[in-house]
């Protein structure tokens, strides 16, 4: 398959904020905090089991770098780093990818009201994906393209890129 | 520092089901659903950053093959892979772990329950870790010690070790 999917879907480059040689780093169409990103193999497959070794190194050392930075950029004190490996487990898109997300002190009530926040969003992620111009029950909007486009353009910087997709 | 040692308590052979170079498989002191087990760089260090890139690897390729296994030995059908990096992400242990939990068809209510109640099981950890006699908030008593040797000795037979520690 050409260029970049997440599942099904085709990723275009200005959502991508990393290349490495088997992963990309995603901007998020509805993130739950600023700078929660996504960590995607480049090889579709749906579970972690049917990643190589090489995939799986791959994408925890860019989960790792990406990480460095989006705790920097974001103004975070911690990271949640998490992968909702299968369908029982809150996994709504079929390929593997892992939640990088910058903590605060204080972003939620409880610490871990953040868990359903993703869950909800992954549901919501799938539902766009599949009818990016339908109604949900959301209230509020996805971001724009430009919107995102701006946020992977501004974190790119902070990267050595595997490849140049983006000229 | 000799030995096996989780944040700065040491940690009895009896406990750990999986060596690999750079990383040990523990069970659980309080899982919170049978099979929750966590995987611990040899190398105390507090943060994700803080692993060098072998350990990375290494780490997550021992959580890949640990996953496999838990999800088949304990009846699941997704996994559940999460590192609170931090602090103000949940973390209570000063050494980085991932916990790998196996998920299945209505374990929790609502599938992210399973968060807080990691979190809650990552203070009392803490809590048990520092006082094992003491008394704490927990009704639950944690699990005797040859509750969890005999898991362990289980999952033990399932994963080619990098070295015998037990003989």
């Amino acid at each position: 398959m050409k260029g970049f999917h997440f599942g099904p879907w085709p990723i275009r480059p200005n959502e991508i904020f990393f290349t490495s040689k088997l992963s990309i780093g995603l901007v998020n169409l509805k993130p739950i905090v600023p700078g929660h990103v996504l960590v995607v193999p480049r090889r579709i497959v749906l579970r972690f089991a049917d990643l190589t070794s090489d995939e799986v190194s791959d994408m925890f050392l860019s989960a790792q770098a990406i990480g460095k930075v989006i705790e920097r950029e974001y103004g975070g004190e911690s990271l949640t780093i998490t992968l909702q490996d299968g369908p029982k487990a809150g996994q709504t898109v079929p390929h593997v990818h892992v939640h990088v997300i910058p903590r605060k002190t204080g972003d939620w009530a409880n610490n871990d009201d953040i868990y359903p926040e993703i869950d909800r969003k992954e549901k919501e992620l799938a539902g766009e994906l599949k009818a990016p111009k339908g109604v949900d029950n959301e209230e509020r909007p996805p971001r724009t393209q430009e919107d995102m486009g701006r946020e992977a353009e501004q974190l790119r910087k902070h990267f050595q890129q595997y490849e140049d997709i983006w000229n």
